[in-house]
């Protein structure tokens, strides 16, 4: 484990503004939220501090940790209390980068509920290849015992036990909580919880409008998510 | 077909305005949006770029084709893949002289309803001299030979086969999908978009507050649509 | 009739700084609303030009008639073309100086309902002594006669016809359409805009919590309603 | 009973900025909302002045009163009309500091329903230990005689006849009226009020997603607010 203090402060300036974004974009309110990145090569986590508000936030801020969450900074501030769920998800997730959690207002509203964000249109399948999972409920054993690493557990869990692919659904709901999403970069990440709030109140609204509205067809799902991903995709520039 | 310079330098900043005015309004979320404009004279279609980011955009990117969506400037850009069906609209509503495709919420609400818009009041007749059709759903075949070409041909065939002019109801829901509208101008175009999202909105809740809503009568259509279009609209300045 | 240069430009002022207020508070869409202020002594309206952009408006524009609607100033712009529903409820309504139409989103949705607003809350008694009321629908030959006229008529009609006070409850629904404020002043007219659609909203969705909610008691409204209002108001300064 | 001046200062200064972070945080609309902080020690209550707009508001303009509402300064402006409201819980929450009132729309919205709001997620866990209770409606008595005072009281018999704690339920909701809210500073009860209001717009929406969603289990409940409150709290930072 090493790492040049160069991309350090690249790796916070990106986590920072990535913060930043979250806020900007009014899926934070007040402290609710928090971003961090990954550095594979090097076991290196950076997360936003814990509880910090974010008019004042600084790139220095931001605290460094190894994938045990050990702090490798003197004087370094407490990290976000969900760092356990980010590192669980960075060790069971090969291919994320960074990892994003929010209480966005209608990601939240899918979570409270209990229910899975069905895939009710192209918007929903640009990002997500079918519905986004809503996890099972923590025991109160899990909850008592190490809250933050189970619920990590059960968000892998959900994806493991119903065979769903975490890079092409890169979000999640916790029951009664709200969305983690993640992606190959601070940007894909942020831009994902920005795209899972969206496509929720979407469908919430969808449902009143039509209370027996469908899914999209399979065929039509297919052929947003590989408009935009994979080898065949034709969306966006070639840079 | 020929263009002078100069016009096409004025196509190109006013579709670049009028997708930076969409993201204004607050219609476009990331880069889910585009606008086009036609010169029929001339043979020649002004369009978004593909996924480019709206802070940074400039009327140089914009691209430039002819009528089949041959590239027409050395360097181009990739245009929006919506291109197609751009295109099919022109070719087949011969009055209208900008499109705008959006995921604007309300309006892909009642697009993955799968149901038209009821023309619930006067704010819906003053553009839409009815309700706003969505198309059918397209099949896996039409999905996957020419999924934007086939998008253009469902939203012609919905107007047609339902004897609708694409001229009194300058908008439509494609299925799952989202709105597409028009107009003479790219201004009017994405002032259409404004509205069909506002109207959608508003029938949304309507129908909450009173399930039994009705349309408005088809004489109170008649004189909000026509005070504000053709030979004897008063609303507004003669200029 | 006779009116001195300064007044009328103080009236146009206000009327001018009205719509950009009204415009500021999200009430209005695009084009959608207009104010207009009354000297009774003069026999002199001040009413916004039909169709003008708010981001150019300027004071000169506002469009001077008398009780009529005859046009008082050489090069006027054309006024509202709702000024015949204006002038009708200045000519009915003896105490009001200020009238205020706008197409603000959740007063829309009752009136597409066809429903009044009821008085669920002490926001709604702090402003309105009662359940807002949505009006007639027209009849044919009255939207094809004369139908701005006829629409001041029906609003009239509403109050006199079901004995409501038209300073007691300073707004109404048009059915299928939209709210008509009014008040003392072009301030106050906005102002109480502002609270229909905020009452509006809140009345739409205290039903969704629960269907069965019931209006506040008579003693509450008149607390409320009279703590603000009348001979023995304690709400504010005195001024 | 005796106050340096610069502790009232200060005092008038921390009031005047939490109604003002009040109206920034979107909660206010005109005027309808107030902020008012006790010094025990002293026996002093600053409070807002009654009706008076929040772009010219000023520091100096916060009235000074003591624990009957006494106003202790010569030229004082009016108090909030809501001050025996402010002043009775002080007088029966020993531990708050300051308390905010406001007609938040959606806190509005459940105090018109007559219903509590249920405690669906951890975002209402992390700040209120179980459902937030509406008060009983006044009696017409209790109205007349003196309305605030009694509102105040309501308030307090919610707490006491539910055996519910105001330091772990920092607000409630006054039945057909709108929430107040309470803390150990104004910064903290103005925060308070931003979270009522995100949940009450949470759980309504929750409740059409799944009307036969669930509160969060006791555990989770506990784990959550215990995460941010009590010697064994863990969130933030230890400054």
């Amino acid at each position: 484990m090493a790492i040049s203090n160069t991309n350090l402060a690249e790796m916070k300036k990106r986590v920072c503004q990535a913060n930043l974004d979250l806020k900007a974009s009014k899926l934070v309110v007040l402290t609710w939220g928090n971003v961090s990145e990954i550095d594979r090569e090097n076991g290196i986590v950076v997360i936003k501090p814990s509880g910090v508000p974010y008019d004042t936030m600084t790139a220095e801020q931001m605290v460094v940790c190894d994938l045990n969450g050990k702090l490798l900074e003197a004087d370094s501030l407490k990290p976000s209390s969900d760092l356990p769920t980010h590192l669980y998800l960075y060790q069971n997730f090969s291919d994320i980068k960074a990892v994003v959690h929010t209480h966005s207002k209608y990601a939240v509203m899918w979570a409270q509920s209990g229910r899975d964000i069905p895939p009710y249109g192209t918007t929903h399948a640009d990002t997500f290849y079918g519905g986004v999972p809503v996890t099972r409920q923590l025991t109160q054993e899990e909850v008592q015992a190490a809250y933050e690493l189970n619920t990590g557990k059960v968000i892998v869990e959900a994806f493991t036990s119903r065979k769903i692919d975490p890079n092409a659904i890169p979000g999640v709901l916790t029951i009664g909580h709200g969305p983690f999403t993640w992606g190959d970069s601070c940007t894909k990440a942020v831009e994902n919880s920005i795209v899972l709030d969206e496509v929720a109140n979407m469908a919430l609204n969808t449902e009143i409008i039509n209370p027996k509205c469908s899914h999209i067809p399979q065929y039509l799902l297919d052929k947003h998510y590989f408009r935009k991903h994979g080898a065949n995709a034709y969306y966006g520039q070639n840079i």
